[in-house]
């Protein structure tokens, strides 16, 4: 048992000098090691005009900005837009989700350019970026956003910072042992992003347990227009979640499949969401909280499939599936954790990214365990799963035993990190508020 | 005259079982049709890199995602966002806007692309699907978010999701007469879309007619702050409708001709409805519902018209009377159609899309007769109206008049259509709501 | 001193028949100076498919469509819905904000494609329209909502369209001396939209200075859910700024840097705006008017030299010191504007786009002037600063000594037309409201 924390004493919340020297020296940190690191791609740098020469290219086809940038604006829209909005919900704490999502991701991208720049683009010293890079900073962010759901209105935006400064380091890392050492395929990120951004978002949640949570209760619900602001957020999402899967996809069919599979995924999602949080409500009538969460399932439940040959009704039973999950678990499972486990998880992250990443981890590993040279062509085989090199003997079976420990992996890091992080966060030093004052902008900001 | 129904009686709207069943099995019904049916076009068919081969190419650009997907994602945003907040300018029926059309239109979608699948992408026994598809399949959604404004608030989702169904069939049905049996050009579907819709809706309306709606007078205005987020819905319609006039064109000249003339019509569109708007109020003030729909009708008006040489002044034109003609109807038109005609069209669907649809069909029909070698060149003469094959001897006037005939059949079909579904939703197990209780969400949403 | 104005003195707000006479013949007067002048590009001409025929091009790529509609597309998003729902943080003037801006915009846009035409695409008597055009005309535009920044909430429509033709007309000619007389570079417009219309904007809003405004203070704050709407505004800028950087940069590697640029500027603007805003309010709390306003400067900041070798860290440099300046202006510049230089600027644009509009221009000539062979290559440097023709001998130092030219022509442009155009809206016939009345949407709107 924990035992209560703070009960009635009042909290530090006074940002004044701790949250400004935070940012100014963290951003001064950037600057110097992008300094030192970071420069431009080739296809961003002035001496690409040299290097098509030299490459005989005649035109910039070969350099085409809009290769990737509009799956790129999609993506970015997402995670400040998408996640910005869906977490207005509360009634009072529009500005904090917002605001502080706002904040975290600005600075982790920085970070995240950095930590998977060293993994991924770094050649004679330098990590040379371009707008890939910028899409998987994006990504690397997006599962700190998912993180701040569970403990959204409950942490000082200092928490914030630090939770963003371990999580994207960690989420480099097991980017690098999924994608580079197990050779793992997982375009939309079911394991990577949304399996570890909510197990270490929950595991953080938990160690950060408030037994007086209650007296704050009346903040915790939403309002009228506050439901219609989240909604935006929503939309985004669901709408744009056939760019996020596809984003980095290889192009060609690969992109066309993710685009499509999700697109399908994402459309039965909906209905099975709908008919749940009808079904589960004594009089039949709808929630907005599974309207706004659930019909985003199906989209992470593709994220490692959507480019592989899931086919369009492969995808139709997967968001089908999923919309059910996430529902019964906002009805059934949340309130469980709560109350036994002591995980107190704001937006529910546990049923939009945690089951079904889970479950986009799986039909991945099943996928890919089921492919045949006859689904895919001798060809399209070997360039979907990228069998070359070290890999050309791999077949498709040992590919989902490595895809199965993709999950395991993400699994493992996020639970250790999210313990590290969640005790660092624990200490009583970086200006919380107090149970009665959670869920509340007025801690933080002027109102 | 009709008598009054069901007047001081409470009308069981419980949705508990009806609901969940009608979507589950839909959805089920989907993941079949899809299991049989529905396959990857082969530019997102594994199989690329064989055919890629055999067709000798070397490089992906000419299999690029990004080829109409960016359209793609415009009109999408459209549909969810555009549509969703358009609706959300009632005081207490925000959930239920933006909700049943994310419902209605997650569940079309798919039906969508088995319908125009049937008709347009089926090739040995398989529909064959790719982003074009995605596409269609909105722009056929898309009639039915118009045809929900007029019933908007009225209705309950159930039936929300049988006008989907038989709506988005005769869609399909009428758009293989225009496009494939009378072979006329409608791009941004000003018949397909606006008129077929708008009429389809008004006929359902018309038979829903509810004498004791003024009993929910209060509650059919508006609030500051619900006709903001209308102005969400406004914006993004009228900011990507070039996108949407051009989703489908052909690559090349037609697709910036249909974005161009779009965007002249809608600019000068916005012009005349702030004049009208304010002229037509004895203190000159400006309306909200004006500004936030009759801005759109000059998008609606060269749906037809947009990828033929209408000319940036041409598009000024059209949408210098449409935006008058809209605000006109709003003020003068809805309450005689709602007074002598019985038709309650909760969004004015009359004034923003019918009217406007049949003009831009008439306009579409004018600019095709109209046509010549001079203005566009001898290959982009036939290029432009696909004047090949079978086609090749028709010439201008009497394409002119099969695209007035087009304007014909999608008025006889939406009436037939709309007044057999009409009858269909009159049935009293569909769970709508009593008058008193209309364009309220607390009866089908957990407020 | 200035003496009070209108004092006690109902004015006469009436628009009946101002306002849509002035919208009509405006109207009237664009259709047959479009009619007279514009035509299709050759790229949307129908006459393209013979040109394409002569120029024995086999596919359509050298004309696609998606070579920066995806910009013009998010560059619209940015005018529209970015500038209309920034400004709708005022608790009583959300109409305003977005409806005015709206039409502000929609009349600007057409205007501007007449004036930057005749200075940029006049061929054979005829103005020749294709994207770049929209995009240009968007660019131009933005310059106006700028200036409408200061004056919100204090002027009536007509003022607003008079603003819009003169300040457009201006702009075309500033314009047209930097980019054609001048030869400098301005990819995203630090000077001619951000420096040229704050300055213009302030200048108006200093000749409209009303003494008495304290009378409506009550109204010039905002509400908690106007903040989240002005917060909508802010984040599409925020996202979509890369976009609007790059939108008319040079295919190939000059786009990809200027949306790289870009992004950093604003990822470093966040943190710093955030660590002042908390710095500089006793309590340490956030003020939402900075976080709205102050994370856009590094976008402003960097808008002549994204395109250029400006490198990451060099923009997270300008970033951070934007971040700084800018909200340090929002806390002592703006009161000490307003009561001592009587220039009141409601949302502050002198801090968003004055100041770091003038960065911006001297950053780019500081960059232009730093740049060598080395940096950007033989070839590359050349293709960065145009240094082709008439300057092919124009060395680095000179052209930065242009550069800097450029900010100052833009400044005077700027004081004199913003002298000029305030004269003319403070003529007593325009119909703006009395002090009382300012930030009131009662004025001019139905409510």
């Amino acid at each position: 048992m924990e035992r209560p924390r703070h009960q009635g004493m009042a909290k530090n919340t006074y940002m004044r000098w701790r949250l400004p020297l935070t940012c100014l020296l963290w951003e001064v940190a950037m600057i110097v090691l992008f300094g030192v690191f970071v420069r431009f791609g080739p296809e961003a740098d002035a001496h690409w005009e040299e290097e098509k020469r030299e490459m005989n290219l005649t035109s910039d086809i070969e350099n085409d900005f809009y290769f990737r940038y509009p799956s790129f604006q999609d993506v970015h829209v997402m995670i400040f837009v998408g996640f910005g909005f869906l977490m207005t919900f509360l009634k009072r704490y529009g500005f904090g989700a917002v605001g502080f999502n706002f904040l975290l991701a600005a600075f982790g991208i920085q970070w995240a350019l950095l930590m998977q720049g060293w993994f991924h683009s770094f050649k004679g010293g330098k990590i040379l970026i371009g707008v890939e890079n910028l899409i998987n900073a994006d990504f690397c962010v997006g599962s700190v956003c998912i993180a701040f759901g569970a403990i959204l209105g409950k942490t000082s935006p200092i928490q914030l910072l630090i939770l963003t400064l371990f999580q994207v380091t960690l989420f480099a890392v097991n980017e690098y042992i999924l994608l580079n050492l197990l050779h793992v395929k997982d375009a939309g990120g079911s394991m990577t992003i949304h399996t570890f951004g909510a197990y270490f978002g929950l595991t953080v949640t938990r160690i950060l347990y408030r037994p007086n949570l209650e007296q704050s209760k009346d903040k915790q619900g939403s309002v009228y227009h506050s439901d219609l602001f989240a909604m935006i957020g929503t939309l985004y999402l669901w709408m744009y979640w056939p760019s996020f899967n596809s984003a980095i996809s290889e192009h060609g069919d690969a992109q066309h499949r993710a685009a499509i599979n999700t697109y399908c995924s994402l459309a039965a999602c909906v209905l099975t969401t709908v008919a749940f949080s009808s079904m589960l409500q004594k009089k039949g009538k709808l929630d907005m909280v599974h309207i706004q969460n659930a019909t985003l399932a199906g989209g992470v439940a593709v994220g490692t499939s959507a480019e592989m040959m899931l086919t369009p009704y492969g995808s139709l039973i997967v968001g089908f599936i999923c919309g059910i999950v996430s529902t019964v678990g906002y009805v059934y499972l949340t309130p469980f954790l709560e109350s036994r486990l002591h995980i107190q998880d704001t937006c529910g992250i546990h049923n939009l990214h945690a089951m079904p990443g889970l479950i986009g981890g799986i039909v991945g590993a099943i996928t890919a365990a089921a492919a045949t040279e006859d689904v895919y062509g001798k060809e399209g085989f070997i360039k979907a799963f990228d069998f070359t090199g070290t890999y050309q003997t791999r077949t498709p079976s040992v590919q989902g035993g490595f895809q199965a420990a993709g999950i395991v992996v993400s699994l493992l890091m996020a639970f250790a990190g999210g313990a590290v992080v969640g005790a660092i966060l624990k200490l009583p030093i970086w200006g919380d508020a107090a149970a009665e004052n959670c869920f509340e902008d007025d801690i933080y900001w002027e109102v």
